[in-house]
């Protein structure tokens, strides 16, 4: 893959100072777990979130949102109604959605989920770890739990892609984002990442952020991505351990600069 | 305003010290991606939460705590009944309440729900910001999401505290308490303050535990929303960003001092 | 009580490198409040929690688990359902299961959980604080709110145990483990347990992750209670306050040795 010149880095960089001046604001559908993680990394970054999963508010919300972020962590069947009317009222008012597949491979439940999800509405961008969205192809075996335990596949993220005509963005060591024959390879960020409740969960509320300034929702993935990872190879610098790196993560992504995108490795390949 | 002198922060303080010693019980029923911090927050000022929403133990929790939190956010049915019913034992049992007009103004649904709880039963102190408590008066147009994007207008506090009857708190650069014809003015705090999530949450615990041992509602509110500022500015003077803040302010109102209260600036006036 | 000497503490740290290599996958069914801290400790020890209450995955998520941690606090029916049926499935898979009493003792409506669980299927580890052991015993007045205002008694460790046919842990200032007439004591850890949110529950997630190493339950307790007391005291050490300390104490966790062991005091006794 051909690595980036300093410009593309200038490019994601005005997407974040674009987010920090608008403060859009991101609906979340989230998982318990990482409710009060992706609200306070939505906030850090500068966005304004906003968490509700009532049917008789969504209206209210969602047209009001800059962007809608699902996330079928901790599903139960009325959250799941809840996401499904989200979904279609985003398409209706014409805001972008980000749909994370919280695994998506572990249960045939959450598969399932994801299916009626994905059937129903017009998605922006699908985000997964490697496991995740190899269940979601239908793939089996490679997922435990919520955690991947394949190696990740660019592949996948390119099939996927392919296959329900949207972006995806598949995380891991490396992240990939896959977009209509084009492939974006994202490197860095920390070991630290799977030692924290959250970190996927919190990588979507920065994509939701970055699509919610970015008509391309391949550049926002790749703007969000490449921040968030830079920002966590910052921040486990600086940590002792889980604890401090969630605390400094917060702080590295409120005070993030350009120079920040140093700790990351862009490389695109037509696929 | 005329600014008070030395013995009224005193006062405050004393009210702290009874919270430290009586650790009194403050039963929450607050959203999913507060619930934690208000938990946290209510701890290191000394006091015990407890958060169930159960209908089937509401009798057995609101009668052995010394004050009711309840707060509209992330709302569902389910909890909507059991913070009604809350209220109601809550005015059975002699409890004081503080509701929590989370998003009121941004959803019809919140408006309705706040609507349906005051008229269910008398509550101690109403709190918000200055858009949920204008959504509240039935103002319009000045809530976005969940955060007030008009600028915060004592006259609001004013108004809604003759409406309902109760001590009414707005929080914001400055916070207002109205009571009666008295406003108070709180200023100090911190910016910092607007980048975490469940701020305003985390201020309804402590206004909930200075409640719990004091009889008078305006004093309390005073009281705990002057801690709260304190500790926020002491925090922020500490911390490098939203992550470091939001670990830093538990610190401050466990350690808190009297001399903290110079961080805070206290005025009243009649209206 | 006799003491232990140092060979003891070099098991339980074996056990702990068995956590971290295996990375055993812990399901939780847990309350809102303390989900994140759970997942948080459960991850700093080196294992993987996975959180859900969902009926139509409980099957695939307790079958590929190595423990299940059942937690009574934040209680409704739909989630009750949820527990009664992982409790089942996890004993017809084979896999060892933790129930924490929160509360129980506090309501009629927990202590008819409790039994309702308790009768259901086998239990692993039966945990809690001492008035929350003491209410499902069945004694009164105890229990204020959901934190524990007795003695803790090792006597009630012992009853429990008996009563049920399984390991009790009675967590305190110091832990009590009794199993089958034999009771060993924990001294150590630290007050500012009791200033944080979750510190009980995340106890539980520790003697889970144990749990799922160690077929012995009352070695796996005995192992997971020493080595959160023991992470306690060294974060402690090293914090400011409340907000200071949980950050620390999961840094503590994930950098662990086995000479931590010197801040805990194990004795044994038969009774």
């Amino acid at each position: 893959m051909g690595s980036v010149p300093d410009a593309v880095y200038a490019k994601y960089y005005a997407q974040l100072e674009l987010v920090r001046r608008r403060k859009p604001l991101i609906h979340h559908i989230v998982n318990y777990v990482a409710m009060n993680d992706c609200a306070n990394v939505t906030l850090s970054l500068g966005a304004s979130p906003v968490m509700t999963h009532h049917p008789d508010e969504l209206e209210d919300i969602v047209s009001s949102s800059s962007a809608v972020y699902v996330n079928l962590g901790t599903p139960d069947q009325e959250r799941l109604h809840s996401m499904l009317v989200a979904v279609r009222l985003a398409e209706r008012y014409g805001v972008p959605v980000v749909l994370d597949m919280v695994g998506v491979g572990a249960t045939r439940f959450r598969r399932a989920m994801a299916d009626k999800i994905l059937s129903g509405a017009r998605v922006g961008v699908v985000k997964g770890n490697g496991g995740e969205v190899l269940g979601l192809l239908g793939g089996v075996g490679g997922v435990r739990g919520v955690d991947s335990a394949v190696k990740v596949e660019p592949r996948v993220a390119g099939e996927a892609s392919e296959k329900y005509g949207c972006v995806v963005a598949v995380t891991g060591v490396a992240d990939y984002v896959a977009s209509r024959g084009r492939l974006c390879r994202i490197k860095g960020g920390s070991d630290m990442f799977t030692r924290i409740t959250g970190a996927g969960d919190m990588a979507g509320s920065v994509i939701a952020s970055f699509l919610a300034v970015n008509t391309d929702p391949f550049d926002a993935c790749i703007g969000g991505l490449a921040t968030f990872k830079a920002a966590g190879a910052l921040s486990a610098a600086k940590c002792g351990g889980p604890g401090s790196f969630r605390a400094q993560l917060l702080d590295e992504l409120f005070n993030f600069r350009v120079d920040g995108y140093t700790h990351v490795k862009i490389s695109f390949e037509e696929v």
